[in-house]
């Protein structure tokens, strides 16, 4: 590990700007040769072959084979370490992710395993750790950076949640140093549909958007905002929570203890107690038998149950789909983005949803909000939560710290 | 004029990015001395001092008296010469208001008169020239700017409205060329809410706040956001149309053709179809007199009328505040800003109207999102939309054009 500066949370990894910009270039962008970097950055030759020695010198980047000839001599293309990793971790309500990347935020390795975040930091934490430890043996390299998405409002700049609805336990507990000291590495901690939002927008279905609405069903619901490319969070830290807007006075009780809520309508845990009643109800035999067998319902027989034709189950998700296409066609015209991105859990539910997403928001939206929006399914899966972890954390490790 | 440079919209008035950069400071925080200028600016003296010289060859600033002593010798203050002009315009659905303000944006003169934005664009830019030349008597200077704000959609890039609802003849009519053509100044062209938000923002009651909502109720009802000091215009230019936000599928017609929109429920033009139907109905002395004085019945009437007890104007108020309360605690869960500001004609129903926007907000917003909200109404009335409207105009003089 000589020569591999010190990359604790305290201390930065890069010395100048011009070495941040050069690192996120190449993380961006892939393998450049001098040349290239130095028109991109607007820096002279000398300036950007000095960077890129001391870069090398530190083991952050390398020198590859020779980029396509420009009519003069043959330049060798400079791209980050090959042996450089990321640990990147997505905490759900009822799911853990842990991946490794790259530090271009390929992932490498990945694993996702059932975990209830009600446990609390201390047994959730440690789950991870053991995690991160096995999976960072297949793809063995240096830890740079880390980055960790968790199911409820963070201060970004604290690297905390704070007032978490569904996390007892969790509140203000410093997860950024709790990790940083366990890896020794910068630690970057963002709510998980930001995350998400930023996973679709680097690597998935909006990779040339650059500002869009990342819609997450999951248990919960939550939305992730990116625009001009960048996570919007809000003055604190809570912007995209749409889960708890409230759709009528004397609704169902919600998680959070309010009343009415998006989530208590739809979402994970709804569909979930919805089909359970549909269940005992009598009136879908797909859910019975799913009962009979487990003494429960989830959303997944739901919509196993929907695929399958069951009428009770088609209706439960067509009602959520229009709930949710009313408050997303209101924040479309609030916000009139590129295109939105419906991902998560439920969201597997697919077509169904979509169309029924769509329907409310193409009929209720106005024209010039609607015209050339793409409401689509999330590429990425479960892997766009963790590989917007890993954004995060190089964006982190990357920065000069202040 | 010589020496003047040419301020056409064609032409830059700028000659480098340190001279857009000195100028907006120089207009966002007053005159300062050459010293203080390199600091803020980050650059050598001697390069401060090259282009301050530069700008007053041309009349861009000026020296004025020295400033306070730092303890070496007395320096004069480098501030933007008070001779200079910019024309700012305001056309709302029924009114327009034209001013003059300095480069800072002082407003110097301002003059408001009723005005029908139906008329289409040749007869109310007329007017706006006509009200330009009036006001430019009462305020003279060298003219090196013009902002204008318009009722509906802008296209801010192309500097037109863009299939805007109320404004007939006005769809894709290049209003920055027509007034860039008659005043030979660069001219910005905006959305009036967009611009309504900029004044707050800049010399009103959002003066330290990034992230703003700025809530517009007049004939019609819209939104501006501003997020990190700039207006957030969306990808179509149409970001903050709440006012078309679809409440009911089955509600009132809207202006817009379509049906229960906010603003067919609340907004200038419903209250006062609602308080003649009020007045009709028997149950309003106070709307009755005036419908039988003028044949009709205005918002202003009904807020007359509250503000003198009438019950049923009050419960007109009081529905609305609260359908439009739902609509904004939902933003407001979603963006999160540090400030939402109620103005507008119908804004001056006043406490009334606020009282019922602020309960429904703190009632359903995410507490995390309402703890440091204050939700307050406009501080400069009318004057917002002309303040804003400069801004910009100086923004875009002040630019590189590229």
């Amino acid at each position: 590990m000589s020569g591999v500066p010190t990359a604790s949370s305290e201390h930065s990894m890069v010395e100048t700007r011009h070495q941040t910009r050069l690192l996120t270039l190449l993380r961006d962008e892939g393998p450049m040769s001098r040349v290239e970097l130095g028109e991109r950055l607007e820096l002279p030759r000398a300036r950007v072959g000095a960077e890129v020695a001391r870069l090398d010198e530190v083991g952050l980047v390398e020198t590859a084979g020779p980029s396509a000839s420009r009519g003069g001599r043959r330049s060798t293309l400079v791209r980050l370490a090959g042996d450089l990793r990321v640990l990147a971790v997505d905490v759900g309500a009822t799911s853990v992710g842990v991946a490794v990347t790259d530090a271009s935020c390929e992932v490498l390795a990945h694993t996702v395993e059932d975990c209830d975040v009600r446990q609390g930091p201390h047994p959730v934490l440690r789950r991870v750790a053991e995690l991160a430890a096995k999976i960072r043996d297949e793809a063995p390299g240096k830890l740079v950076a880390a980055g960790i998405g968790l199911p409820g409002p963070v201060s970004f700049a604290e690297g905390m949640a704070v007032a978490p609805p569904i996390m007892p336990g969790w509140d203000r507990f410093n997860v950024r140093d709790h990790l940083g000291g366990l890896w020794g590495c910068p630690v970057a901690v963002d709510n998980d549909v930001n995350a998400m939002a930023l996973g679709e927008r680097h690597a998935g279905v909006a990779r040339s958007t650059e500002d869009l609405m990342f819609v997450k069903i999951g248990t919960g619901i939550g939305c992730g905002i990116v625009l001009g490319g960048k996570v919007y969070r809000g003055v604190a830290g809570t912007a995209g929570d749409i889960g708890h807007i409230r759709l009528d006075d004397y609704g169902p009780t919600c998680a959070c203890g309010e009343v009415g809520c998006l989530e208590a309508y739809f979402g994970g845990a709804a569909l979930a107690r919805d089909g359970l009643a549909l269940a005992r109800s009598g009136r879908s035999t797909h859910l019975a038998e799913a009962a009979a067998e487990r003494g429960s319902v989830t959303a997944r027989d739901v919509g196993l149950a929907a695929a399958a034709g069951d009428f009770g189950a088609v209706n439960l998700i067509r009602d959520g789909g229009r709930r949710l296409g009313h408050v997303v066609a209101s924040l479309v015209s609030f916000l009139n983005p590129g295109m939105v991105v419906i991902g998560g859990g439920v969201a597997q539910l697919g077509h169904q949803l979509l169309a029924e997403v769509r329907s409310a928001v193409y009929r209720r939206s106005l024209p010039l909000a609607t015209g050339n929006l793409p409401i689509v399914l999330s590429e990425l899966g479960d892997t766009a939560g963790v590989i917007g972890a890993a954004w995060s954390a190089t964006d982190r490790a990357f920065t000069l710290s202040s």
